[in-house]
């Protein structure tokens, strides 16, 4: 087992109408205004916005709206936030959405308190300070809930990339399962890509690690594949909804890792070029990498592609565990090539490029060079 | 799935040497001086109380010794823990050693803020304050390292009765397996039973869990039963003593009960009525009430005890199950009846009339009324 610190500050609160209690929980933390950062408008559409706004009146806390985040967010937009709240000098971000709004929401608590431009904070400067975060989770997926990452896209540069600070896990999540009855199949289905994604990565890449952690990854991606298929047939299944929400988080909340030996993010690095050069959604995104890096890292690191077969879907080789998940992908809709999303394969080494510059960003180009990328996104062509 | 709030802020270091670290971890804090809390010399003769010593005088943080701590810590030594804390005014409480030693830290860091004579935060006054506790881990077991629990045993009532409350959660909490090797063949199997039971209180009580849940807390036992039977053979194995230890912590740290709908701790509340009352070890009164409780329960809530069969032991009869975790509890040496540990079975009414008492503080008093704990006890006959 290998040394590792754990700490995961986050508190969540997890049932029906826990949303209600934002006001409250602010109160308590001693929270007068906030910028309540939020969508494309889908919360004012379901009523959620309203509920929220009464609850932050009741307890008189002050309102600064910050809606219009994309579903990547975009750099301009986070700077946008960021001049807001400074302005109106806020005491916490409240972000109200999905991953992309937690995102930009923790950007936005560090651009608030930086002391330069938010961008270099995702270009290698340390987080020193940021706004307290508070969160209404309304799609599950990325995990942001529960841990202190945040992935922004400089369209500019078409460069995404990411923050991790611990000083911006959230404070409170609130997580009810009912907010994401309203989230259509495709993208149910990329939130499940996301969090199946966010275990296999390190499960995959790993030197060695325990078979306590093998064992609870194997649990989160069973638990993900399972409720998302009966999400599919029935979009308002509390407890469907419940569980694969609670998964998507654990996905991600550091727990999976812990005692992990030498692993890397090499799907999201990858990903992250796809939906920084064409926009598209993140888990559509992985669906398309994932089986084309496992057929290309298999031979590599053989053990765990074999256990994986096995535990998940009860086959006897590598190749035939990784055919398998290729087809759940597609079975719940996902794209699995890169034409499936219209991006032609002529447009390889572009994206391979793209993808260097993050993979040298996050130190792992030794492996993951230009030529590395390319050769794993020949496989989805 | 069942509502529920998740909050764990304890950091965790874990590794070879971490406790090392103490000294920069306590200046970190702003601590300036600590009650330093162990047991009964061990770690004079291991040289770990050198090592800490050590770490605190490089970073001046002033020390206050309080050893003695009993195996299952007494109200008395307790008290004079808390005079002591409030006489030389302590910044913070540093407990090295096991459960015990931890659970008695956690009171005085209670007794040094509280208004009031620290037993009455045992039975139903709620905590208001409570110094920071740090802890060095010497024993796996009990999970205290991570949670909000400490137990302390009344010697004038026999009453073995304990706090809950987030404000004892350790702020950092050093966790080197190495510190474990030393632990011999009987407290390892005391430890490993200790660790199951946390996990299957919930499991066997419960009126419904979510999968991912059930999962989690066979991945656990399966862990724990695996590792204790590779420490049994070879005491020094690092990656064997490191996974029990993380699964330990796992299994009362508040991650294998969200969601899970009405569940109690009766296994916990009959056996320290046994421990009050004869002083035998926590983990070795567990391994005598487990089978006993599974056998007068299963009727009452088959579903998870067949499931337990199948999933630890391949088997498929409640029965069956109940019998294997029995038979293997004898092979790693636990008692498995109350005669193995030197108590007649004429005194199991009188068990049964103290156990009562914890019953009725924590609740569960419907169902486990002073009859019913006689009933349960007579299995252990």
């Amino acid at each position: 087992m290998f040394d590792f610190e754990f700490h995961n500050p986050t508190k969540i609160i997890f049932g029906r109408n826990k949303e209600t209690l934002i006001g409250q929980i602010l109160t308590e933390a001693g929270i007068r205004k906030v910028l309540f950062v939020y969508g494309k408008g889908s919360i004012k559409r379901s009523g959620l916005f309203e509920r929220i706004t009464k609850s932050l009146e009741q307890h008189a806390i002050g309102t600064i709206e910050f809606g219009g985040v994309n579903s990547n967010p975009l750099l301009s937009h986070t700077r946008e936030g960021v001049r807001l709240a400074i302005e109106e000098d806020v005491d916490a971000v409240l972000a109200v959405g999905g991953g992309s709004v937690l995102d930009e929401a923790k950007a936005i608590a560090v651009g608030a308190l930086g002391n330069t431009d938010v961008w270099n904070y995702f270009i290698g400067q340390e987080v020193s300070a940021a706004l307290p975060v508070y969160s209404v989770l309304t799609l599950a997926a990325t995990g942001s809930e529960m841990n202190g990452n945040a992935v922004v896209t400089n369209e500019e540069t078409q460069q995404k990339y990411n923050i991790a600070s611990p000083l911006v896990y959230p404070q409170v999540s609130i997580l009810n399962p009912e907010l994401t009855y309203s989230v259509p199949p495709d993208y149910t289905a990329y939130g499940a890509v996301d969090a199946i994604a966010h275990v296999i990565e390190a499960y995959f890449t790993r030197k060695s690690a325990p078979l306590l952690q093998d064992r609870l990854v194997e649990n989160i991606i069973t638990t993900v594949m399972e409720t998302t298929e009966q999400i599919l047939q029935t979009p308002d299944s509390y407890d469907a909804r419940a569980e694969f929400m609670w998964a998507a988080t654990l996905a991600l909340n550091g727990i999976t890792t812990v005692g992990v030996e030498e692993y890397s993010f090499p799907n999201h690095m990858i990903e992250h070029s796809l939906s920084a050069m064409y926009n598209i959604p993140h888990g559509a995104g992985l669906a398309i990498v994932i089986p084309a890096f496992m057929r290309w890292f298999h031979p590599r690191n053989p053990g765990p592609f074999e256990r994986f077969a096995t535990m998940i879907f009860g086959l006897d080789s590598a190749d035939a565990g990784i055919e398998a998940l290729e087809q759940w992908f597609a079975r719940i809709q996902a794209p699995i090539r890169l034409k499936d999303v219209g991006i032609p394969a002529g447009d390889i080494e572009k994206i391979a490029a793209n993808g260097a510059g993050l993979a040298k960003l996050w130190g792992i180009d030794a492996t993951y060079d230009q030529a590395a990328i390319a050769e794993i996104l020949k496989f989805a062509a």
